[in-house]
């Protein structure tokens, strides 16, 4: 079994807050993350599949149709997007907040079951260079 | 004379809209960038200050001080917010589109006549690791 | 479950010498790392962090709460000292050589417990860009 | 248990090439990478090896050893070869493609039982900055 | 006047051999880049245009456009070929050695006069992150 | 003309600390550089040459040379040191504090007049990733 890590890049805007907390408690919490304005990140994601190498074409997975997928189904829907605004699992009256780790579960499951011949590992999701989140599913 | 770069970096949402254009010319022209919700990114400045070395402290410029003032006058500005709805050099009916040349441009101005013992040499603006802006003054 | 990684620096002065030894004996095992006068490193540490995400906040662990975590166990202690002369467990008498291994796991011990309502994952170490230390604690 | 990992870099030619099938499926699988006259990369190796801290040297593994396994093992036989016309795990006949998936395997081959004191962990080989692979044995 | 600046990547197999000399000259001038199996690298290319910034829509140039153009005249042509066997300047019989510096001034050659609304001023090629050759033309 | 442009690096431990002040007043300027215990970085030195492509090699300088040149005058002088304790042009008595600026001046004035067939044209001196100084000689 070997891994395969392949990285993709979206540019999107966020906020950070709470229905059911007042603004005060947002603004303690989330601090400066709480404009509903938004502010914006590069987003760095790094899709990891793991599977046996195919002995005819040395691949686990094919570059071109794993490149698609994360273009279709992520890139696609996040990229030079609002993601409270436009993206349905951040949307109002999902209480789900676009954190760093909300992104890469929600990443994880539009992914799930969708790469071929090779099983999702993990997906780490960059909100700057100093932090990123990791997810491997349900365990 | 030497030349002294330091870095900094601000998250910010925008978005590119010119007011007296058709929805359909801004898609033309701005393609993804033109969808009004907002799309963010993590920006590095980099200011460069020209001087002459001070022979006591060897510095061109106290680095304190310089970073006291890149964050006064440009990331509390700029840092988490949405630039064309919250700062005022971008603000609707300006005409002055958040571009990485007019951030840059405007990055300049809020800096130049600020940093004392040395002279304002240039503004670099990277919106992403592949695409960056250089502004040296009017000249 | 999911990982939580935020990244710190720290600027430190180090030298690698065994007490027990001769000067040959350093130098051959030690190499430059034993001049006594001792030669320094940008280093760059990862924590990262396991648990579940608040379905509230959104968060593994409060960020603010994490980067003071480590600003106080860690930065504040490490940066701009001379790990050899100004950090306890690495002072004249312990035999704790100061090596990026050791520097690892005297950062686990020192944050280990300290998290609230996380669990502490992994402590990596760089000392430069293309050598690093992972510690998991004992298991 | 500790884990410690080395850099290293090789600069390569290769191509993907099935000798089984026809022109035009080598092109529909490997696309503009079966080109005949080859292309290049700057590969980057990671190397993680385990053990236990030297209570003396403070080493998992000494570095000055492990940089030489790496040069002997790997960097004097891949860097600036063609590893399709130069490297025998990958020569004609061998039906070996140099994918990074593939060259990761042969790496963990050359090294494997060759680090004193530790154990090979994993073999990373990054082809670019958004691919990589990792290998960590036969389990 | 405001400075734009945009990279490109190629990933290209190369060798350096000067027809006029003797095998043993080739190799004490140029090394193990005399191998005429070829070796490769990921290329980094910068293209910086000089221009002012329009006024109705914030750009030098039209981003668009120059990816465009970086992409139909030199990525095309470079990427993913074997520089000395499959790029006209650096052909046999041309004299023409594909180093970092002939690489950047080509470019250069291939670009100048093709951008509309602004003017070149600098090619910078990455052979590696630690070797950069820059090229403003003939003045 | 081309510009030619070349990275080394050097790990070494400083202080800042000027002997005609009070401790105080050190302590005022330089913060925590101003540890008489020392801290260190990894510095990253960018040296670049200007100079016309020589018409057989393809180089504006013959990378070998350079590389020696830099190892030979600047990293082996620098490198695993302290630079207030070891490197003359810092030492106690000289005045001269081995801040970014004086740090990238004291190399030009090792380079200059060393490199055949090529001028040199800037020594860059980064600190740290935030912080590089840039000098260019007398003029």
């Amino acid at each position: 079994m070997i891994l395969l890590t392949r990285k993709a890049e979206f540019s999107s805007a966020h906020y950070y807050w709470n229905e059911a907390w007042t603004e005060a408690e947002n603004l303690r919490v989330f601090g400066r993350c709480a404009n509903k304005n938004g502010h914006g990140h590069n987003y760095t994601l790094e899709v990891t599949v793991a599977g046996e190498v195919d002995s005819v074409s040395g691949f686990v997975v094919d570059l071109k149709e794993l490149k698609e997928i994360l273009e279709r189904e992520v890139v696609s829907v996040y990229d030079h997007r609002h993601l409270n605004l436009e993206v349905p699992e951040f949307a109002a009256g999902t209480g789900n907040i676009p954190t760093t780790e909300n992104i890469a579960i929600a990443i994880w499951r539009r992914l799930e079951g969708k790469i071929p011949h090779a099983k999702l590992h993990r997906a780490r999701v960059y909100e700057m260079d100093d932090l990123f989140a990791d997810y491997y599913g349900e365990r």
